[in-house]
This record gives structure tokens, C-alpha cells and sequence, in this order.
């Protein structure tokens, strides 16, 4: 029985749980813990996790793969409560929005044999909690995925099997491209959408906007809707990133501004918002490049890949092999496939 | 047999027809045209109008109703094509984003014995044109009524009920309110959209700002995606309250900004997100209030009313009673009801 410990049990450590129990991998334990026991007894209940673990030093104990989903102000303790249980060659990974301090975190209190290989799924919902906890959530999402200096190729490539298993895109980049990509694309949008929101409900005539506000506004609004802790969470951890963009945002707004204002620059607006329709449109339609996997590991699939971390690749590639000489009636070879190099 | 006409069949006037047509009103023609011959054509092909017209007028021409559904660039020439066919006691009404010039428009040109109401239907879709037509595209969303200063009760009942009829929610207001309002809740979105996108895809890094961009950021860049030539009609038609309300936008902005920046602060930060994300499940959770009518003219359907606009309210009244008659197996009398007074 091999094991994969899930710390934080809300809407991406259940979703998570439930993908990896929909992929059906053989002689899995998904170890669950969460701080909330209501919580943690729920994601038992939905299937996320097969055993609700009674810390989350029980739950990383022997555990080949840990995953912290907590809120990035709770992952230093948690690092700190499993650091001494974690069994050798162990991999972490974790789902923080931010990078920097995480990457930081793990050097200073994981043990040396212990490699962290950092995780940021790129999905959520409106709503988040184990109740909103959904096996498709991360389905053709990106999955940035940040080694830690110290981690092996071996944790990173279980990381990344990971992130296939449930049907997400990983995308290797470093803690400091991390935060700023992310600030860019994620962080930004989030502060937009609540200054707008902001504004909006704030505004007296708030009763007739919102009678009149479709689903563009909606739409435009819905990262006003996470959890202040998150959004307060990400504001202290990716400060300088944030500010950064926020003010080249601001910068590109007056830009617009000034076209909007200046009656001779109306060509020149109409072709600005003619380039952004397009490009956007490309970007739509540009389908998202599957990472490759070197040509030896290739024939496996994403659940023998995990499998094959878990168990010690050997075992699984003669177990395909087996399977795969019974089907066309042969036998076995008494000294199996040479073990496939990295 | 009487008659709705649809001038411009893009999504908003191929929506609209699918969804009249859908309403299976007895003894209702759908005149269409469209400048584009082709559109015309696929309009009538989806069963969105009954008839192509060769021309605006010849659509408007004996139309109890006719619905201008093509860019404000071209509603002034639109208005001034249908002016001399329309009948007697005609309603005119349009579908267009900002309402004060329009308004004005419609004054100037249109006969005194005509009554233009304008309309606004807050709805929209990424994709454009009558292949995007949809006949459930308005369903609950809200739909602006703008009356002009010569509309006739009977005008404005018939436009609310051509909303209600396609499962909108008709919202009445003045121009210079919808124009405000609108700037606030759809314009300054637009802009904010179209800047955001801008932003990161001239950026060095927008290959993998893009490969990490998640669900948020393509939701918040949807807007984005709205036709150029709609954007920029918008931009000049609106542009004063577009400016206050990009500048009152850009001083939120900074507050927050302010909030993020300063250590000291961080309590106010967390209570502002925190605000803005419980004002937001409120306003998600508050359900749309829809408009009663009069005592007296609730006994009818939006299908019936639209009918009892369209062939003479005192008809529809008599028919419905016979039928309620025939089912109870009673014989009609000879004189009918009273005509309700609205």
C-alpha cells in the first residue's frame, strides 16, 4: 500500500483528493487531514480521502507524496509539524498562490532527503470549502510547478505526474517568475475585479447598477468574490510583484484614457481595441502545449507514471509487461525490462 | 395579420427573433432586414424572421413595431430610412448601448403620431452575428426601457411587454441615468477588460504570462473580446461619463494600492476585501424584482398582451373568454367584456 498524504481538505486539497480517487490507482491510500474535523470527516464522506488522519504529521508519515493545500499563513507550521515525519526520499508540494516564501520555507525546514517541489493550480470556483470540492476542477488547467533548489529530477517528475493524473498542464518555471507571472495574470485581475465592485457598490446609485449590471459585470466581478483571507493572503506575499503591476495597469488605463478623451486619436483607439480583439482571439484559440515526456517513459500513462513513483518504476513497468504478454499469450521473461534511465 | 419588423438580424436582432418566434404568438409576421444580404438570408434560414425585407422601410412599413437592432453608427440613417413608411400609431424602439444621442435622434426624425421608446438589452455573448443568435440569449437578464418625452403609455406597455416576452426583466429609466449607469456597470468594465488584456499581451513575458493564465483571467478578459467597432461606438457615444467613470475607477485603484503598499494598514486591507466580497454573495443572492403591471391587465400573458398590443386589446380579451367558455362548456354572450382602461 502505497501513500499520498492530503493536508487541507478545502475545495483544492477535496478536489484534488477526488480526481487522484478518480483516477483509480492501484493499492493508493489517500491519507486526509484538516484542521477543521468537520471538515476533514465531510471529504472522508465524499471520497475525497480514504483515511482521515489524526495530525498532519500522522497523515505525512509514510507518506511517498505529501500535498499542503492550506492557506500560505498556515504552511510554515505545517512544514514545521511534518518535517520529522516524513519518511526518507520523500516529495512536498503544495498549492500556495505564491511562491517566494513557500520555496524559502521548505529549504530552511525540510530534512535534506526530503525534496519540495512547489504547486500552484491555476483553478478555483466562486465558491470554495470541501462542499465545492469537484474531481474536474483542475481538467485542461495550468499547474505551475516550482522546484526547490535541492529537489531530484525523480520528485519533480512525481509532481508533475501528478498534475497529468488529474488532467492539468504543469508548467515548470522558478519561485520569482512564479510571482510575477502570476501577479500579472492572476493577482492583478483579482484586485481589478474588487476595486470595481468596490466602486460600483459603493456608489449611491448601487440599487439602479445593479439592476442594470449583466453578466459581463458578473463576469468581470467574480475574483471580487474570494476569500478575503486568500486576497489579503496574496497582497502580503507578492507585495512588489502586485505593486509593480498595479502600476503599470494604471499606467496603461491612462493610456486608453487618453484616447477615449482625444476626438483626433479616435483611429488610433479603434486600432488599439481592433489589436486586442485579435489577439485575444489567437490567444483563444492557441491550444495549450502538453508538456513532453522523455521517449522512455513515454508508454506509460499518468496513473502508471504515479504508480511507478509510488512503487519503484520497476514493478510497474514488468507488471505492464506482463499484462501486456499474457494478452498476446506468451510468457513472461524470468528477467524482466532493464530499468528504464532518466 | 400583424406585424414586428427587425432591422440589423446580428446576434442582438437574430436573438430577439428566435425568441419571438419561440413565443409562438398567433397571427405575428417577423419582417427582417439587414444590410448584409447574406444575414438576411441565414436569418431567415434559422427561422429568427418570417419574411426578409428588400429594405429598412419596406420591414417598418405597416409594422405595429419596429425593432432597430444595428450599430448606433448606423441608426441615424436607419431612423431617417424608416421615418416616411411607418404606420400611424407605430412603436419604434432599438437595441443600441447608449441612449442620449439616440433619444435626440429619434426626436428630429421620427413623425409625431410614432412613439420611440429605447431599449437596451444587457446581454451579450463572445461570439457575434446571427450564427450566434440564441433564442434564450435574454433570458432573466435586464433589459433598459428608455421612453422618449412623446412616448405614449401605450408605447412603453408594448416595449415591457416585448421584454418580459423574451424572459427579460424590463428596467425603465431616463437617457442620461442609462448612459451613467451604464458607463459604470458595462463601459468602464469594457475598458478595464480591454486594458488588462493589452497589458499582459504586449508584455516581453506573454508567452508565459499566457501558458500560466487560468480561468479567472479569461473571464475578467472576456470583455475583451467585444467587436472593436461596438467598443469604440460606446467610446464616442458615452465618452463623457466613460471619462468619470474611468477617473472615479483609477482613484479606487489607488486605494487600494495604498492599502497593499503600507505594513501599517493591513487590517483596513483585510476589512475592505473583505466588504467588497460580502457585498458581492449579497448582490449574487438578491433576487431580481420583476416590474407589475396594472391590476387590471395581469389577467394576460406577456404573449397575450404583446398579441392585444398588436391586434387591438378588446380582440384577445374576447378570445380568451370564449376559450375559458368553451372549456367550461358554456355558450359566449353576445356583447363581450368592458375594454379594461389602463
Amino acid at each position: 500500500m502505497a501513500r499520498i498524504a492530503i493536508i487541507g481538505l478545502g475545495l483544492i486539497g477535496g478536489s484534488l483528493g477526488l480526481a487522484l480517487k478518480r483516477a483509480n490507482i492501484a493499492n493508493l491510500e489517500l491519507a486526509g487531514y484538516d484542521a477543521d474535523r468537520r471538515t476533514g470527516g465531510r471529504a472522508r464522506k465524499l471520497g475525497a480521502i480514504d483515511r482521515e488522519a489524526r495530525s498532519a504529521a500522522d497523515a505525512a508519515e509514510s507518506a511517498a507524496l505529501t500535498v499542503i493545500a492550506v492557506p500560505i499563513s498556515h504552511l510554515r507550521t505545517v512544514l514545521e509539524e511534518i518535517a520529522p515525519a516524513l519518511p526518507e526520499g520523500a516529495v512536498v508540494t503544495d498549492t500556495a498562490s505564491t511562491k517566494r516564501d513557500v520555496i524559502v520555507w521548505a529549504d530552511e525546514l525540510l530534512p535534506a532527503p526530503v525534496s519540495f517541489v512547489g504547486g500552484h493550480p491555476i483553478a478555483g470556483k466562486e465558491q470554495g470549502g470541501i462542499d465545492a470540492a469537484d474531481a474536474a476542477l483542475f481538467e485542461g488547467q495550468a499547474w505551475a510547478v516550482i522546484p526547490s533548489v535541492r529537489a531530484s529530477e525523480r520528485a519533480i517528475s512525481a509532481v508533475e505526474n501528478l498534475v497529468a493524473l488529474v488532467g492539468a498542464r504543469a508548467v515548470i518555471v522558478d519561485a520569482a517568475e512564479h510571482d510575477s507571472y502570476l501577479a500579472a495574470v492572476s493577482h492583478l485581475p483579482l484586485l481589478l475585479s474588487t476595486a470595481l465592485f468596490s466602486l460600483a457598490s459603493r456608489s449611491s446609485a448601487w440599487p439602479e447598477l445593479a439592476s442594470l449590471a449583466g453578466r459581463g459585470f458578473r463576469d468581470i466581478t467574480r475574483l471580487a468574490s474570494t476569500s478575503p483571507e486568500l486576497s489579503h493572503d496574496i497582497c502580503l506575499t507578492n507585495r512588489e510583484n502586485v505593486l509593480h503591476w498595479l502600476d503599470r495597469f494604471a499606467e496603461e488605463l491612462r493610456r486608453f484614457r487618453g484616447l477615449v478623451e482625444d476626438g483626433a486619436r479616435q483611429e488610433e483607439l479603434f486600432k488599439a481595441l481592433a489589436t486586442v480583439q485579435s489577439t485575444r482571439d489567437a490567444f483563444l484559440h492557441q491550444l495549450p502545449v502538453r508538456p513532453q515526456a522523455g521517449s522512455d517513459i513515454e508508454m506509460l500513462s499518468a496513473g502508471e507514471r504515479i504508480t511507478a513513483f509510488l512503487m519503484g518504476e520497476f514493478a510497474v513497468r514488468r507488471t505492464k509487461e506482463i499484462q501486456e504478454l499474457i494478452e498476446k499469450g506468451e510468457r513472461p521473461s524470468a528477467e524482466g525490462p532493464r530499468r528504464g534511465e532518466r
